[in-house]
């Protein structure tokens, strides 16, 4: 293998005319460096092909240059449109010095070490991922939960009110005349199913109108598990007149078995998230927007604060879903 | 914070009954033991709470304990089923010890410092990434590519048979008796349209049909770009009777447009991947399977091969596409 001469830190701090602790605080991204500096000394570093000898840098600076992006799972339960919008919005955050590690809490986290990064994020879907949160903050991580509210004290928790945004959902199909209103709902493992479950509950609550319990399907958050749930409704002697389902595969599935029942006119489906497909089905989906792009990149943006530092004055931020109307509601 | 006493190599190699040096081959996963000595250090390692220390580690076995998946780009053009299938592939196949580290090419990867990690999966997606293969060769690194054939010397790659796989999708369109077949297909910069595109082009001269160039479209991989390519097609004077589409979300994107026009019983649409969503669709999605999880998996096997210093003796490895059939491809 041919090696190349490497720049070392002091060809930096000689060429840019600076102290090999300015060098060393611009590289490490330190809040005692000007930005001006700082741009300064990256262009030179980089005309120079300067490498971070990435171990000598962190016995230094402490930094490991790396973060945890941690799922409660990478199995089905979580959809693809959900698992890549997350990390895409923590990707982009990303300096490019960082490295982005996937993991997931399906096998435990007792072998986790996180000495090894400098924070994490995780991305919480289970009650039961409360106990890495705490983990966490034994082990003096920084670490930020996005997609759950946690009730593990000083957690800094970036959450989306998804109850709220049920509410929302079952709200618009109230206002446009449907009353037999049905859900299909994720896993109950997962605290979204939950809580949008608690949202379409408390809305036909508020509403006066009863609660049936064989309206209420579990379609595991999949296109599959929205089909044969809608099936299961479509089954009953009394059928739903709209269902809710709390994301938009398992809507697109509910919309098919409605098709091959030639019941796709009269009965509404809402979803859930406005992933891309909601616009491509036929009748295009009416749903309930949660930022979660906007959600992961809030996530990574505070983690990197901490990690600079930088304390937290506010440890709980919640973002507003929004109803996106298309043409699954039509008005009865 | 609390810290636990920490158990070492020491405790593990005295309670086992072993030497030191036993204990470290096998956290090390080592050939010079028996997998039967390698379970039992590890269970008592497990029972002891032991946490490698990732640097020491290092230092004496210059293993890293991480990996390196890297895309060409987590942009929207490679689509989240697609990378979900990827990264969940090389995941299941991961040692617990392992960190999976994401990244993409597209900011370049002259900043990629490649001695953090043991090897690298790139699902490569174009041509230009043939200038990071070298890149790594060139600093040694353990590199298997995945998803695009390169022609870069000596190196380890898993494909498919993306031209193949059209020929598949055009072949069953001409002998169901479609004759105007047009292509939506991803963008040219990516290998697999281009692939893909030649298998189309093939397989019509094959059937002596000839290409109509007005019949070639770019729906760039995506539910939005397939709709608008669709709607291209049929605002033609001598609209198609047939659309291949090289991957499902384009399709879908298609017969939204067909759904559209009320064209959706006279135009027959094919897609490719057999991603989830293609059953869901009305009609359920004609397609080619694209065997994306197993290329993943197998990718990541021979990847820890390389990393335990097991020569590979084949260098080239395709795999099967196959045709699903559904309903979206009548008898004309």
């Amino acid at each position: 293998m041919n090696k190349k001469p490497i720049a070392t830190i002091k060809d930096i701090a000689q060429k840019a005319g600076v102290s090999l602790m300015t060098v060393s605080r611009a590289l490490n991204n330190s809040d005692l460096v000007t930005d001006e500096t700082r741009d300064k000394i990256l262009k030179i570093a980089e005309e120079l092909n300067y490498k971070a000898n990435i171990s000598a840098r962190s016995l230094v600076s402490q930094k490991k240059y790396s973060i945890d992006v941690v799922f409660s799972t990478m199995s089905s339960d979580t959809s693809a449109s959900f698992m890549v919008s997350c990390l895409q919005g923590i990707y982009q955050t990303l300096d490019k010095d960082y490295s982005l590690v996937v993991k997931d809490l399906s096998h435990g986290f007792k072998h986790f070490n996180l000495s090894r990064v400098d924070g994490v994020i995780l991305v919480s879907q289970q009650q039961s991922d409360d106990a890495f949160i705490e983990f966490a903050h034994n082990e003096g991580a920084n670490i930020v939960v996005i997609n759950r509210t946690t009730c593990v004290p000083n957690t800094i928790n970036i959450t989306v009110d998804e109850s709220e945004g049920a509410k929302l959902a079952v709200n618009h199909l109230i206002s446009n005349g449907y009353k037999k209103i049905a859900i299909i709902n994720g896993p109950q493992n997962i605290q979204s199913s939950t809580d949008r479950g608690n949202g379409y509950t408390v809305a036909l609550a508020e509403a006066n109108i009863d609660v049936n319990v064989s309206y209420s399907q579990i379609g595991y958050f999949t296109f599959s598990g929205g089909y044969q749930a809608a099936l299961n409704l479509l089954s009953l002697e009394n059928i739903p007149d709209a269902i809710f389902c709390t994301n938009d595969e398992m809507a697109v599935g509910a919309l098919k078995a409605l098709e091959e029942k030639d019941l796709r006119d009269k009965i509404a489906v809402i979803g859930f998230n406005n992933s891309d497909i909601s616009q491509y089905t036929t009748p295009a989906l009416t749903t309930v927007k949660k930022p979660i792009g906007e959600m992961a990149k809030q996530g990574s943006d505070i983690l990197f604060s901490l990690i600079r530092g930088k304390n937290q004055s506010q440890f709980v931020h919640v973002l507003d879903t929004e109803l996106v109307i298309r043409d699954s509601v039509p008005k009865k």
